[in-house]
């Protein structure tokens, strides 16, 4: 499986020069607002003096991994800063497979491309497995493929591409497993505000020197091209406190630091955003789901339930989740999906929709029309 | 020699705890102020559509890689925007060192402390090879060191830590070596807007598939913060083509792509900046310049004509570069630099002083007190 380039953009260029309007759910940059005093705080930014202008330390502002460490209930001396959720995952990555005994990176089939790309990139060997049929990922299959020869173990909750949101219980095996095998489990948290079931539960829970927690701001606050995520380390006087220091030195000489604009930007608006807004854009969410999935019903879609992320995995009878169906679909139908077989073998004939449109009610229509 | 970790948090931290009053001359960071275009077009941005907050391009805007493009005479292709001169050389080095035969790369010594930290970080062989009595780079000592086992040769011109400016046949030299033995020149230029003698010249001007060039915007525009940098690759339709492929993979697979308020910001600034802002500082530093190379001449003090950038390397009459001599100098005459000895070998009696604060005639007084 060739991650190393990935292939959203195949399918977006395909719809940008195709001849008829067509309603884009490719990619999961939101289309919604930002809080507002995430734009108050960058404004109040620009204002000031040089002095702020300048490095700020190399894992981050002082003050947010302060604001980010009385939320997650953690020290905030085991927070790095980091530039997304991008440069969290390849910390984590990168450094549980140099520290820890085994050569191997676990991962869910599908998975989301950039946690593939980095493996391979990293020169770890790579095993998927495959989801359950209710698209969670499967702890019971995860503890059989394990073994010493394991590393790494990332998962990501709330789910993408599968709109999922894992259990309490999921999480805690998962952790588990990575204690009985002497790897790391990653958890990559960064849809943690898009739970719809109520289930969500931070891997922070379990109490571990073997996992590793990854988040960003890019989808709570609508800021993908923003940059500003977070890995929390274990507790650095344990076990496995080498991570931390091994991630700070990583971070020092690939980036120096990240950048400043937004993370003082983010730190305003963490202090100043109300909870309804959060509660505001999952309501939006939740009206296009509805809206989404009565069209799958109406056509006899199979789809996974959407309880988490932004996204629905579907299947449409006697229609695959190629790149060609997802070219077929954008021609004929006028509506723009990820095709299934971008994100491994386990959902090769489903196709992804990503919510983050506000013409969800038109591709629903258009499917209806088009598989009907 | 170790230099994991950069070494100025120590002398920093050592002057904040002092029971006097210290003037700060250890960090790069300017103290002046930006462009206020540049302020203006972080408020432009706060106010932008949400779509203009999600991921640019993971290479970086495209009107900034074309403004970009066309003040250094290079196809936008050839650029990669990054998280400041940081990641730019990072890519540089780490791809140099992955593509090019040797395991070898070549540094000055003195150095800036990242290169041999991201030298050793990354696993290469690592060569030091002194400057001239003047500071300079010295082309017939690199030609000698270099060998078939070289990979990367990395300058920094105009330069940190001596405060000079490379010549044009230097740079040239330089990359003749690098072709020479299949290696590549990696030119770190971030000082380009500082040089006083008027004798700067990129590596671009030296047409060759075997030199990378950086640089960033953190100096020229006073926001070391803000990482907003680039690389110059060389021709991707040339024989070293594949370095701007593997820099690219390397590049999304660690960050996604850079923040896009700074870059924004930063365009803004290209765009509307009138020339005089640059000579401004100039004017400045030159002023900063002049009136400690008089107290350095007050007490027989030997130091590097400052030619560039905007640091002062100065030995002091039976004085050494340790950190203890830092601390006593920080102690005893309430001035902190950096000692020679952070850069390596050649300058280990040194003391690096950085212009960067309006208080360097009270640092000027102190030193001539103290050592008068």
């Amino acid at each position: 499986m060739e991650y190393e380039t990935p292939q959203f953009f195949r399918v977006i260029q395909y719809a940008a020069s195709a001849d008829r309007d067509v309603v884009d759910m490719v990619s999961g940059s939101p289309d919604w607002n930002p809080p507002d005093s995430l734009r108050e705080g960058l404004h109040e930014y620009a204002d000031a003096d040089p002095g702020d202008f300048q490095y700020p330390p190399s894992v981050g502002l002082r003050e947010l991994r302060e604001e980010l460490a009385t939320r997650r209930g953690v020290d905030p001396q085991q927070i790095i800063v980091t530039n997304g959720t991008g440069e969290a995952n390849h910390l984590a990555m990168a450094g549980g497979l140099d520290a820890m005994p085994g050569e191997e990176i676990i991962l869910t089939d599908p998975v989301y491309p950039y946690y593939a790309g980095r493996a391979n990139h990293l020169g770890a060997e790579t095993t998927f497995v495959p989801v359950t049929e209710d698209g969670h990922a499967d702890p019971d299959a995860i503890t059989e493929a394990a073994s010493e020869d394991t590393a790494v173990i990332v998962v990501n909750s709330p789910n993408n591409p599968m709109g999922v949101t894992y259990s309490a219980d999921t999480i805690e095996r998962l952790v588990r497993v990575a204690e009985n095998n002497d790897a790391l489990l990653v958890s990559d948290e960064v849809y943690d505000h898009f739970d719809y079931a109520g289930r969500f539960e931070s891997a922070l829970a379990v109490d571990s020197d073997h996992r590793i927690v990854t988040n960003a701001f890019s989808k709570s606050m609508a800021i993908t091209g923003w940059r500003v995520g977070y890995a929390v380390f274990p507790d650095p006087d344990g076990p496995n406190g080498n991570l931390l220091d091994e991630a700070r030195t990583r971070h020092m000489l690939t980036n120096v630091t990240g950048s400043r604009p937004p993370q003082a930007a983010v730190l305003h608006a963490l202090r100043h955003t109300d909870p309804d807004y959060y509660e505001g854009v999952r309501d939006l969410l939740r009206e296009r789901i509805a809206a989404f999935t009565d069209a799958l019903d109406a056509v006899d879609a199979e789809y996974t339930e959407p309880e988490g992320a932004f996204y629905v995995m579907a299947r449409f009878p006697g229609f695959s989740g190629t790149f060609e169906s997802v070219e077929r679909l954008i021609d004929e139908a006028g509506v723009a999906g990820m095709p299934g077989e971008a994100f491994g073998e386990a959902r090769a004939d489903w196709i992804r929709f990503s919510l983050t449109t506000d013409r969800v009610e038109t591709a629903a229509d258009r499917l209806v029309e088009f598989f009907g």
